[in-house]
């Protein structure tokens, strides 16, 4: 049975993207040798490695003056990076969930660290608007998308610091105005390609600015200078990112994109609103995320969580059960997530309120 | 036309890793969902995870007390990473080649480093036996193979202060005694499996011992706590590198690896004794690498190396191309590299002799 693939991250990739990886790792366009057993050094992974930096460039408009990276070690690795690298004396963070809640632990080791807002006492139910970014911050770091809380800051900031994004959840799901941004990062593994190769996106004339010497893996500088192959990047990662990037810009790019996950998004949050079972955990509108969709059972159904979960499993319906963080269910709607896979859960809300 | 690949790394990997990898990128187990976007929650990736952690434990015979982790960044990572963890005033160090010296200069970051002995004015033509570590030497390192110079530390050595090995490009070639070292890491992409994941074999009480703050993610402890799942690893490298282990193990493990190793060195190396066209690059016989053999041609036929890589080449030899800081040829014989393709390689060199 067709399996529709509702998992958080790592999560669902085009089709092309699981084929293609899936020849290529038999035989790379007819070198005799696998994705993963060539050389990064080879003129085959080169031309991988600058599709996939082209490919990044042109779907977010990334202007002149900005380098992109494909490094390791996910997003986490990036919370200890940006501090390394830009954190002189001061930065502030919005905190709007557990990973911007990591972020600022791990900028803590590096200096003052104002959390100019916090959801945290509504268990990150929405995103604070009403704050006040310290001039003096090196930094204003945010992260774009709650994965677990189905909260997203949907438009591009205008800050007067360096702003910083972690965009692991969202990227490219929106066109984005790149140039208001320092530097955007994030694990690869949802809309990009799967896990294994981590995006940077960063201005480069942010870089050079702290005094502290940084080990050469966590320096920006070090992969910029070296095209992100300083040292052995995850080939087969980066080769699946590049075809599904691929067949991103042949779906129509982010623009096309983010009309599709619009219309899958109102599609879902709409039968949550008519369902007399559900509710989202989002109050408001505004800042409900169209990557993932956040939902619990209404007060008078909550012994019918297990129940459904079983019943979407037998459509198919995978990935669903929430995070433990918020309990109930999160279905995740990425690039690659069609709007049919959408309607079979629809389907299935509506169903199971009918055999009630 | 089969090709046979003597490249450094990424290398030869064994043909059931290859194809059950390309397998599950299409549909992992029968799950209906791709390796590609299964979640590294699922009990799926838990299984491969915990059997690729029982695969290294048991073809390298680790005893108790040390944890077995596989993270992502590579040896370079590590270079930072140990010192990070582990050096508290004085490290000590082997340089014996590109990868040792990258290290030390990392290491210098966090406290002192003593070189107790170094090959470079020979070019790294040999391991320096004489030296002296310092008894407050908080550890020593070594670099058990030298992929660029063809040099190997081929035995276990016995010191007085924790001993830490970089084992990139000779792990699971030879039986290794891992109780004589504190901690043993390397990149996956030679004898482990495709780039993209780390290996780490820590004795857990080495650690906790350094007073600075670290970054989580590059804190050892972080990611033993989490059995190396406290952030998304490199699904696709981790399944594949695990598949390649059990070959290794279904082949007769480290052991038998060993005598085919033996085997395939031997050939190489006599050939290279034999033909009067090429030479070894290492006059000391017991330091030469069982993993890469460096050769270049001999004085009288210099002129010749470009037309051997090409006659090479059409017998579907690839990678033997010497590192610059080398110049010649390596041919690089990982566990994976079948006697029959070392055999392709000596007779191409018998015939161009024969030619000429």
């Amino acid at each position: 049975m067709k399996k529709h693939n509702f998992n958080a991250g790592p999560s669902i990739l085009s089709q092309y993207a699981i084929e293609e990886t899936a020849k290529g790792v038999l035989d790379l366009n007819n070198s005799g040798l696998s994705i993963l057993e060539i050389s990064h050094r080879s003129k085959e992974f080169t031309a991988i490695n600058d599709e996939a930096s082209s490919l990044l460039r042109e779907l977010l408009d990334v202007p002149q003056g900005y380098s992109i990276l494909f490094l390791q070690g996910g997003a986490s690795m990036q919370f200890c990076m940006v501090p390394y690298n830009l954190l002189n004396k001061k930065a502030s963070y919005l905190d709007t969930g557990t990973w911007a809640s990591k972020a600022i632990k791990e900028a803590k080791l590096f200096g003052e660290v104002v959390v100019v807002a916090s959801s945290k006492d509504s268990n990150y139910n929405f995103i604070p608007k009403d704050y006040k970014i310290p001039a003096d911050s090196d930094y204003f770091h945010i992260t774009t998308n709650n994965t677990i809380f189905g909260t997203e800051l949907k438009k591009d900031l205008d800050v007067s610091v360096p702003l910083v994004a972690d965009a692991s959840s969202d990227i490219m799901s929106r066109p984005m105005d790149v140039s208001k941004y320092a530097l955007i990062y994030g694990g690869s593994q949802k809309n990009i390609g799967p896990s294994g190769t981590t995006f940077v996106i960063v201005r480069d004339d942010i870089l050079g600015k702290v005094e502290r010497p940084i080990p050469s893996m966590l320096k920006y500088s070090t992969h910029i200078a070296e095209q992100s192959l300083y040292n052995t990047p995850s080939c087969v990662a980066l080769y699946s990112a590049m075809l599904n990037m691929r067949w991103l810009k042949n779906e129509g790019g982010v623009k096309a994109a983010y009309k599709r996950n619009i219309e899958k998004a109102e599609l879902l949050y709409n039968e949550i609103e008519r369902n007399k079972l559900f509710k989202s955990t989002i109050p408001n509108e505004e800042d409900r995320s169209i990557m993932n969709v956040v939902f619990i059972m209404n007060d008078d159904y909550k012994d019918k969580e297990e129940e459904f979960l079983k019943f979407a499993q037998g459509q198919g319906i995978v990935g669903i059960k929430g995070h433990r963080s918020v309990g109930g269910f999160r279905a995740s709607i990425y690039n690659a997530m069609p709007l049919s896979s959408v309607q079979v859960l629809v389907n299935a809300m509506k169903d199971f309120e009918a055999k009630l």
